[in-house]
């Protein structure tokens, strides 16, 4: 049949043929909300030729991904990997598996992050309640108990590190409360993981999401994923298939478990990478890579009062790899960000959603965490800003 | 609250935490089912510092990105885009912004992936319906119409390249009879694109998607995916949100589009892949990539016949891309398969499904696509079976 068709062939249209040329990448220093740049040796892992995702080499590399994986967030959740996504994907991952139609799931929202926790929920058909507090600030363990008590969820899903706000969600003792009410607890830390102190299991956090491109200095498009065993005991239970394929962890952990079931193939070269970007987790330590995020968020902060410019969030429930500032009156935020990039290299974030207009958001985050950065980003505002 | 917590923080579990040594990935000629090497100046492409998924530099990509995959698949869609997954979540794309619980979807199913065809639009709650043929035939115009005529679907999923049977589905004719019975062609291009005559437009085709490590030449990583006006009013009428957050185009289109609205954080280092990967089959041009690919087809087709060994599909049905290989009376399949890599660095595939120990798959897709390639296969294939 194709050999026929070869004559009878329809003619090649090249309307949207050009000459693109050969890659070239502006030297950016990434300050914003993510993606951070990445270790020069995550980028070098990532230039080698894909193997197969069979090949006995490759599966050692996904034994290693998850077993860094799970120092880092400090859980022995056998169910720890990557989804084969950006983090968006892997927030998906968290509800599409345990989510059933009519379930009750309550969101804590104090940010861009909770809304689209809700937004996700829906999806699923769950019956999403939210309770919600001004952007910026955080839910205290009375509240949360109270709001477990009222809408009695099977999940109840908090942003531990919010990167609209810059604000970060206590977790300790929400899973104590969240075991009263038989209920799974799920935390975003797509801001915190490899910058902020973390102990999943401590915690009793049952499901977390990440991603790979801000603490973790690497691109993005390796998510990290993990669940309990609470949570996997859910979606076992489950009357419905899992309502994504994708992200189904029922089949995925044939995958990355001993069956080494085909199920999507897998993001080979983005498995260097965050192979790469937790040994560097590693070899400096959780402790000093949290010291060091926080050195350098108070250089930042001090930094930035010095010219008389304001963070959003109280002290002690700032982020460290993520600053909101207040735009000070008067100033056109959007002027500011646009000639740090045209003028200075530099990207800092706009403020998002609520915070638009209002903050500037500067990342501080993995091998971007250091005090030449800080340095760098504060004297090119006081450039770019006269002061 | 992070600075009084500091004191009190629970101990560092260092269970998991391990050396784990510089990334060393062994050299192997990957000719199975895919992944396929890359190309070295895609590999090379990687290797760059992300920079922000909104970055003028990074949107100029993108719309680079779409134009070229445009030519490729012979399309003018305006909502043609890569996927930030792998080639499954393209998959699966398809299916969720245009399935509505209830809508009848019809799966022709001649293998593995008309299975997860239908397994996918079960999840949207789609009325699936199916026909089948066996593993290596493809269907015939009149077959589809009165499947058509029986079942009245809103869409009709078809595998025109089936990388489980190594069997080419013609479509041409068939979007005319979609439109007749006023459904929805949706197309299976992953083995196909970048290797075999594609002609979307032409052939009338409203969904389609692939990936990027097959005759794309690229890592896994980032899925090409493209919709028609028609299954744009589709998802446009829709009653319901799209039942997936991270693949839902009704949000990724103003990301793509004029808005440039922020959605999920992009992939950034698989565009500056996929792009490189685009040019290439730009700079050698679609009538030239065919050729070549069929070209070496016929070369290994020969090549094994002088072996005594025999493709599963008759000629004018095979893929040029992918070739199931009948196994032999009395050969260990996967005794084969696994002296290859160990002896040879040669990746090729075993059977899945139904060919499960009843053929090998062997791929060139890509650049790995040459003459050379082709030699070294047959004489390593010569060299473990004693022929």
């Amino acid at each position: 049949m194709t050999s026929t068709l070869s004559t009878a062939r329809p003619k090649i249209d090249e309307t949207h043929l050009h000459a693109a040329p050969r890659t070239q990448v502006p030297e950016r220093l990434l300050l914003g909300p993510g993606p951070s740049n990445a270790h020069p040796s995550v980028v070098e892992a990532m230039n080698y030729q894909p193997i197969g995702h069979l090949d006995p080499a490759y599966l050692q590399l996904m034994d290693e991904v998850q077993s860094l994986l799970r120092y880092t967030w400090q859980t022995s959740n056998p169910m720890t990997l990557p989804v084969s996504g950006t983090g968006s994907a892997a927030m998906e991952a968290t509800l599409a598996n345990t989510v059933e139609p009519d379930d009750v799931v309550l969101v804590g929202v104090n940010g861009y992050f909770g809304h689209r926790m809700m937004d996700m929920a829906e999806r699923y058909r769950a019956d999403v309640r939210s309770i919600h507090k001004s952007w910026g600030e955080v839910f205290s363990l009375e509240e949360i108990r109270a709001a477990l008590e009222e809408h009695r969820p099977r999940i109840l899903g908090l942003v531990h590190a919010e990167t609209s706000t810059g604000a970060c969600q206590p977790l300790e003792g929400v899973g104590d409360l969240c075991r009263e009410y038989d209920c799974l607890l799920l935390a975003d830390t797509v801001t915190s993981l490899g910058g902020m102190p973390l102990f999943l299991d401590e915690w009793k956090v049952d499901l977390a999401y990440s991603c790979s491109q801000k603490g973790l200095s690497c691109p993005p498009g390796s998510s990290p994923f993990t669940m309990s065993d609470r949570a996997l005991e859910k979606m076992d239970r489950r009357q419905t298939k899992v309502a994504n394929w994708y992200l189904d962890m029922s089949l995925i952990r044939n995958y990355w478990g001993q069956g080494r079931t085909y199920h999507h193939t897998a993001p080979v070269n983005m498995t260097y990478a965050i192979r790469a970007a937790l040994r560097l987790v590693a070899d400096e330590r959780l402790e000093q890579v949290w010291h060091r995020h926080r050195a350098c968020a108070e250089q930042l902060w001090a930094g930035l009062e010095d010219m008389g410019i304001f963070c959003h969030v109280p002290h002690e429930y700032r982020l460290t790899t993520l600053t909101t500032v207040r735009v000070p009156d008067g100033v056109d935020p959007k002027a500011v960000t646009k000639a740090m990039l045209a003028d200075h290299n530099i990207e800092i974030g706009n403020g998002l959603g609520e915070l638009g207009g209002k903050v500037w958001r500067i990342g501080l985050m993995g091998h971007n965490s250091r005090p030449e950065n800080v340095d760098r980003v504060l004297a090119a505002m006081k450039q770019v800003m006269g002061r």
